[in-house]
């Protein structure tokens, strides 16, 4: 057992027995906690998460140490992102209860959340979307989660004096923004440690990523914006492996690198997470499924995820325009014209900062420290740059020319094209 | 003498000799503290302000209270202001001592601030500009205290680790962000029972602007850019009278409104003002002085003061490319020409910010509660009437157009056009 610093021990398979016995809030939801089972999961980059299960019901425990998991010690990380996840989880569950898994138990010290276990068919939306699987209700399920939790906490809800509150406290979990910071918006555009590539394959579009100067320059605003804009309290890692879906349900989880942030940089991780999903699709092909029914279902997918999310997030600010939100006082906005002036305005400024930010993400999964096993899972090298350098290249065009985009179809066409 | 409550006391000509007395980072700067000659001097719309003298030397007190002066114990205004102003007095003294008054001493609990006293000939300067004063450095010290207080506080030379902290902390200056919310970008645009303007003269003039849908379209922008941006520790309130001056001397004073946000919003405050006394100078015309020669001299003083700001900046900016700032990597812009257009968008963009916040800064003191000496000094209604409609013109287009405008000399343009 490792050794215990300021009330933080690193839990294993045995010590979680202990802790869960003296905990009431998880021994609770067990019910019988004589005989537990306990199973180590943690397959993402970061924590440690156990899959506890008694004889009549279940819970997952998660436990952030103070470095990166996957890359060891040697890279540092606060276990201080354990209080953000969970703040985030609980107020996002309490803004869109039906897709974020409940949190039974928060231990500050020891950095350990108690949570909601996702029970099979649940799976990690980025692996349905390899195996091919239609879910019909994501779309719509994932317009409510980012509607609800980017509306009800950005200034066209709440009042400035609990913005800055809640700002101010987020302005705490700053080590993991950095971590954004560099990966996603620094090394891809430069020679760096960590960057990877198919290789040789694009040995030659990751160096053309490293000079080309329009690309510096666009990225350099988005950083700005997403270092300086204190617009909502954003996931901040809202990728395809931070959703459990099944057929009816869809489950946001992991909001670690949560802060106070520009709500395209959700929208845009979520988006460009998909369209990465699309161009892994032609890797994924095998003589009896071809694929192209379900990179169809794909487009049709991102499409309507925009055209809900905008009438869901529109409906939710109409519902609430004579509310405490002081960003747009109806005693001003008080004409039908200015009013929808101004909300058509706004939501194609979001539009292309979700664009924007999205063709980010997708440039650094390709050329940067992370990949995605969208396109990792495709053995033969020569397929696979050939997907990784057609998203490549629609995301150097989109972070580009992101403002002439007038409506998600525009997008889909743009997909279409580069995908000939 | 009033009560005391949380240490809070408020002080008086009489009950100050004690406090003096009683603390030695004051009565030190005093020396012989027996005969003290202390005067209340505070004009501003807020505060007490007493100039202490003593045989040898002097200071001034100023001590905050929990409601603004001028308006009463009607609107209450947190007295935590004294500890933002102090706190800023001292990074900003810090970093540009030449036009920043020295902190002497800070009583957190009594909101009481003691600091330099600027002896005369230091007068305001927006008296200094009414009465018809050149000032020959004036341009070159307000650019050299904005571009130092603006870019040293920005994420172009600090980290992401320490912006962060310091964002959180004056996140705590709420209640005055919210004041200049409230008298800035909403009520202007509404019927609010604190506008007034010269009326009936301008009783049209301010209906238009409450109608003006394209103006209200801008003034959202600029409102979110206010709540959501922190882009550098902002004076908050650097109009003409936040600085006092002499031929020689240049200091900026009064920064409690200070926190992080959008720079333009310092640099539009004060060209803002210098174009609104610019358009009052007709109605300080007399038989023996037109003041042309002077209205001159103060667009000069604009265009000097965007030019000398634009080249300090941009140099700090060079100086310090390796430095710890993480915003533009040298190792990511590492050419002349990726640097030269980064640092040409980035000044682009600041430059229209500025424009927009001016604009709106103008409005505000024509058509909103709180209005400027250099308009409310003309007794001739009509005049003064003229000149304000003149200047709300200007402003009204400035909001609107500013994308259009490249460089400063294009506004002194439309400043000599609207003034024919």
């Amino acid at each position: 057992m490792a050794s215990i610093e300021n009330g933080f021990q690193q839990l294993n398979e045995k010590s979680l027995v202990d802790y869960i016995k003296s905990t009431p809030s998880l021994s609770s939801v067990l019910g019988d906690s004589d005989n537990l089972d306990i199973k180590e999961v943690g397959d993402g980059n970061l924590n440690f998460v156990y899959i506890v299960t008694s004889s009549s019901s279940s819970l997952v425990i998660k436990q952030a140490l103070p470095y990166i998991r996957c890359i060891g010690e040697s890279w540092p990380m606060t276990k201080e992102r354990a209080y953000f996840e969970a703040t985030t989880l609980k107020e996002h569950g309490r803004l869109c209860p039906e897709h974020v898994p409940e949190v039974y138990h928060f231990d500050h010290p020891m950095s350990l959340i108690g949570m909601r276990y996702l029970a099979p068919p649940h799976i990690i939306l980025r692996k349905g979307l390899i195996a091919g699987v239609e879910y019909p209700l994501l779309a719509e399920h994932m317009a409510e989660y980012i509607s609800k939790t980017l509306f009800y906490t950005s200034l066209l809800y709440t009042t400035t004096t609990e913005h800055k509150r809640a700002v101010a406290e987020f302005c705490g979990n700053v080590e993991l923004c950095r971590l954004t910071e560099q990966v996603v918006f620094s090394d891809p555009y430069k020679v760096s440690q960590y960057n990877r590539w198919t290789s040789p394959q694009l040995d030659h579009d990751a160096e053309a990523v490293r000079e080309d100067n329009d690309l510096k320059l666009e990225i350099a605003q988005l950083k700005s914006m997403f270092c300086e804009r204190a617009q909502a309290l954003i996931h901040g890692d809202l990728h395809t492996g931070s959703v459990m879906v099944t057929q009816d349900s869809t489950q946001v989880i992991d909001p670690e690198f949560s802060f106070y942030g520009p709500m395209g940089f959700d929208i845009g991780a979520y988006l460009g997470n998909l369209i990465l999903a699309y161009f892994a699709q032609d890797g994924h092909a095998t003589e009896g499924n071809d694929r192209k029914a379900y990179k169809k279902w794909i487009l049709k997918t991102i499409e309507e995820t925009w055209n809900f999310f905008y009438k869901k997030f529109i409906a939710l600010w109409d519902e609430n325009k004579d509310g405490s939100g002081e960003a747009y006082l109806l005693q001003i906005y008080n004409n039908p014209d200015v009013w929808q002036q101004v909300q058509t305005k706004y939501m194609r400024d979001l539009f292309h900062d979700s664009l924007g930010f999205g063709a980010a993400k997708m440039i650094r999964r390709i050329v940067g420290v992370a990949h995605v096993e969208d396109f990792e899972s495709i053995v033969d090298a020569g397929k696979r740059a050939d997907c990784e350098r057609k998203a490549l290249n629609l995301a150097k065009m989109l972070l580009k020319q992101r403002r002439k985009f007038v409506s998600i179809d525009e997008v889909i066409s743009a997909i279409l094209q580069a995908d000939p």
